[in-house]
């Protein structure tokens, strides 16, 4: 499947809400606990996603599109969330995560995508020059793997109670 | 965490509304593909999730809570969507899945759960003696391993098109 901004929006615009859907009301036990360790539990995973709407994938984006030579993105803090988001709840959470979310795809919305626009450049701190349409693409496979990852944390909570059916359910075996 | 029969009604009963808010009204391309190979597509997982209504979780159930002496479960047929759902829209077979679903959790509601009732057992083909606390909590991580499993197929469809950041994207890895 190759790339096109509708088949990205089509993913990006569901996001919040397969995430409400998943986790709105559901009890401290499902949401707080994590996979062990230093891990994230769901809750974190939420804080995450708001991070990224508010620092990473637009704002690259905003780099790429830019008038300036320098083309650098700034590094990505991927633990913001656990000093971004002390004291809110997952609610207040949720509906900051569908705020910037919809802010953001207003904004994608208003730009006007060719193939020249998507094959220009930045550069990202490891990989060196990147494509707005990898940028892109990686947006939306990001939304994937946190839902994924949300699906795995929960799974894990119950481990010990699937008795011989553990085998059975790779999802309790991975990390 | 511990098996509860409300924690885990808390996950059977939002799980339809995940399935859908995931996937409703997308195209061909995002439902219909697969991570290649016999490998399934997030259309052939809805079908698989209705047959496990229809012919697993609440059958073996009523196995272990029959007066039959004969506790055998009859083995689950884990291709059987393939044959089911011919010429089905995936609407259609979210709905039939919400059905399905409600069905079963009225059923559920109807129980009185007690410690001697969830530690009863059956014989399943390949573990042998299994509790009923141990197949409800295997329901309940066979609904989150599925979400687990259709937002895997679906972020794989642009593992070309994220360029390096496959590497930091685990969910494309995995399989």
């Amino acid at each position: 499947m190759q790339f096109n901004i509708n088949s990205a929006l089509q993913i990006l615009e569901r996001t919040p809400g397969v995430v409400e859907t998943m986790l709105e009301n559901l009890p401290d036990e499902w949401i707080m606990n994590n996979e062990g360790g230093d891990s994230w539990s769901a809750y974190d995973v939420v804080g995450h996603y708001i991070h990224g709407e508010k620092t990473d994938w637009i704002p690259r984006m905003q780099i790429i599109l830019s008038d300036n030579k320098e083309k650098q993105f700034a590094p990505f803090d991927r633990f913001a969330q656990f000093s971004d988001n002390k004291g809110k709840s997952l609610g207040e959470l949720i509906a900051e995560f569908k705020k910037s979310r919809n802010e953001n795809l207003q904004y994608l919305k208003s730009i006007r995508f060719s193939d020249e626009l998507l094959n220009r450049t930045g550069i990202h701190p490891k990989f060196g020059s990147v494509t707005l349409k990898q940028l892109l693409s990686t947006w939306v496979v990001h939304d994937l793997t946190h839902i994924y990852q949300i699906s795995r944390v929960m799974a894990k909570q119950y481990e010990s109670e699937v008795g011989p059916w553990k085998e059975f359910l790779g999802v309790l075996n991975d990390r």
